[in-house]
């Protein structure tokens, strides 16, 4: 595929996030007006709760787009998702007829605030990525018993806290919580010393299932995908993890970018999973290419000072696609509903640049990480801001998903009114 | 307290569940009825949808009874809990006023359908009582090593999955999963044959939070309690909870009892958690008592056969409060919003006769139950109806919870369409 031609002059850039062959889904606000639903082109982002009040664009005969999220149109069949698509691409391609009274509802990205694209009804983290476990394990178990035993059969994921999910751009406050250091004798009660970012992929499921889901059929249910930052403090979850996993250590927040990046935008892009050691169960197998090849980065940049490119990676580095998963989570017969969120895990590649987290980067704080400011990281320090970045690069075009970002600020002095 | 007399007069016994000092929450459908929120009284229930209508009561400027769920009520201060219970008192105490009015809005509870009493926005369940985390530590792990270490420090939970939860008496179909025995050398899909059951109750966060709450602050947010058994496929469990904990073993389904009893109703039957090994740091420690003298029973009713009691025990032998939890919960600044539901972890005693799960009375399947009728079991077979029942006895009555049910129907024949 090659770059869609729009009349939005900003949409034909070879380095826009934003071109016509990718209009993603975000809720955006003007200064002191209500968030409502929109779709981002160029540097512009198109009031489309507006053009469904004026019928510019119909979809349901309901409305669909006045509740300024975007889990209405999510819960449609999905020939609702690519009717949809296809009234937005005539709308805004180039020689496109209503350009004048579309005009009106475009506003300049730099002059909005974006919010929560959708309600997330609930969030399911994986720990999918083979670099990943594997260096995890490795640090925590030694090389010998890196990957658990299940760890080659099936998508391990747990389920996340739904209410810490938060947009882009909102500070994260740096946790309190139990934690007991190898050479204490008791916990202490102190705010996190190893918070840490996780670089991953949110899978967003858009029509709701019952009872179990071929592999084929998840891939059909899952509406589109954004960038996810799963916040992490690592001595918080070396503390309580056992037996039950983690659960406060990943209850801080977890913040995606505001752009729900579709499918549909992505399917040329479509990549197999890696080869593997063991035949996965046929409910499990791959019946196509079902990962994605997207250019993944984070930066990290101290207190206002310049930002350091600590690592890059691909979603095809994945030993599980996200149809995969889903397809996983439902085998117990656990419903799925619209608005459902599951990251992917974090993505690390082969190479030392290519690792997800710092607890990887700094090899569990014994390696620290020199920025290109002089300073030296293990974990994260107050003030830093991490900025996750994604594409999918095609012909003179890419699919971008806008920055996931978010910024530590410092621990409340206190937790605790008494 | 002694029994508050009503003129409902099958209130005033001691056995009922729903004394007038009772007063608990439900939802409720008519034959072909729209659901409506209820409140049971004796073996009553009053449609105070169609008083909140009638302006019989009034809680708040805006409606807050005709959504069908109690939401609305739960994230009103809680001054609105304690006034909308006055009311209802006072309509229906001996001697009321208004007994022709309210009439026609009693129906036998004989007559009608239970529904869920809530939305559940996210739940979480805990592992927090301690005979059960010895008698499961021990099969595991050896009596020397039971208890994790943190165990004695926080109390243990994860997230479970909200879309799961079902009201007492929705059947639970039997689950596929993935699974490996210890004597096989792949994992296979099947159906699991371990299922069990799990006693607990549930504590539901009525006022939202945003940071961190004490463990005062977590009591008052508690708007009431539920009985709760977390069905669990133990086979699948065991497979897959290393090391990021339970998945699909817990997503099959959670069934609560339909009403939910305040925990204002509950108030004279406070009692302490007992005495700690290790003092509790400052944010955990208990400021009163903050657990609940119930006494809880399961029976277990093969396909249409007399029911046989398995476990008798009391909400009192946890050792951590639903408060204690609910702190924890906060303490890394996950917010907790109106309609979390937290499962207590399951409710086991000192005695043999006190164990609220198969897995335990089984002791891992070595030692098989007989029941009543002469049939014998490990886990639960097809056809099994279990029960939960609860009650608080006080002088001459009872706050009661009504039944927790559901049977367990064959799993699916095939669980995939290709």
């Amino acid at each position: 595929m090659t770059l869609l031609k729009s009349w939005v002059d900003s949409a034909n850039s070879a380095t826009t996030d934003f071109p016509l062959n990718n209009l993603p889904y975000g809720v955006f606000s003007i200064a002191g007006g209500a968030p409502r639903c929109g779709v981002a082109i160029g540097d512009q982002v198109l009031d489309v709760t507006a053009l469904e009040n004026d019928k510019l664009l119909v979809i349901a005969d309901s409305a669909v787009l006045q509740q300024a999220v975007w889990n209405p149109l999510m819960e449609l069949p999905a020939d609702s998702w690519s009717s949809f698509r296809t009234q937005l691409i005539a709308l805004l391609e180039d020689g496109a007829a209503d350009q004048d009274k579309l005009t009106p509802h475009l506003y300049a990205l730099a002059d909005v605030q974006l919010h929560m694209p959708m309600r997330v009804s609930e969030f399911t983290d994986f720990y999918a990525g083979r670099y990943h476990a594997t260096n995890v394990g490795t640090m925590f178990r030694g090389a010998e018993n890196a990957l658990p035993p299940n760890w080659l059969h099936i998508p391990i994921g747990y389920n996340g806290r739904a209410s810490s999910v938060v947009v882009s751009g909102t500070p994260v406050q740096r946790p309190w919580g139990q934690l007991k250091g190898p050479d204490q004798e008791l916990p202490a009660f102190m705010p996190s010393r190893r918070f840490d970012l996780e670089l991953e992929m949110g899978a967003i499921v858009g029509n709701a299932s019952q009872g179990p889901v071929s592999v084929d059929e998840a891939d059909a249910m899952i509406f589109g995908y954004v960038l996810l930052n799963d916040w992490s403090a690592r001595d918080i979850q070396a503390w309580e993890y056992q037996p039950l996993g983690p659960f406060q250590a990943k209850a801080t927040a977890t913040t995606i970018s505001p752009w729900i990046v579709t499918a549909a935008a992505l399917d040329s892009f479509r990549v197999s999973t890696p080869e593997r050691e063991f035949e996965l169960l046929p409910h499990l197998q791959d019946t196509g290419p079902m990962l994605y090849d997207i250019e993944l980065s984070v930066t990290l940049a101290p207190d206002q000072k310049a930002a350091t490119t600590i690592a890059q990676t691909n979603y095809s580095e994945m030993y599980y696609s996200a149809a995969q998963q889903l397809a996983h989570h439902t085998t117990s017969g656990c419903p799925m509903r619209t608005g459902d969120l599951l990251g992917s895990g974090t993505i690390s590649g082969p190479e030392k640049s290519m690792r997800g987290s710092l607890l990887e980067i700094s090899w569990g704080g014994k390696e620290p990480l020199t920025l290109d400011t002089g300073e030296t990281r293990t974990f994260l320090e107050d003030g830093d801001t991490l900025t996750l970045q994604g594409h999918a690069q095609g012909d003179g075009y890419r699919i971008g998903f806008g920055d996931c970002s978010g910024t530590l600020v410092p621990a409340l002095e206190k937790p605790y009114s008494r």
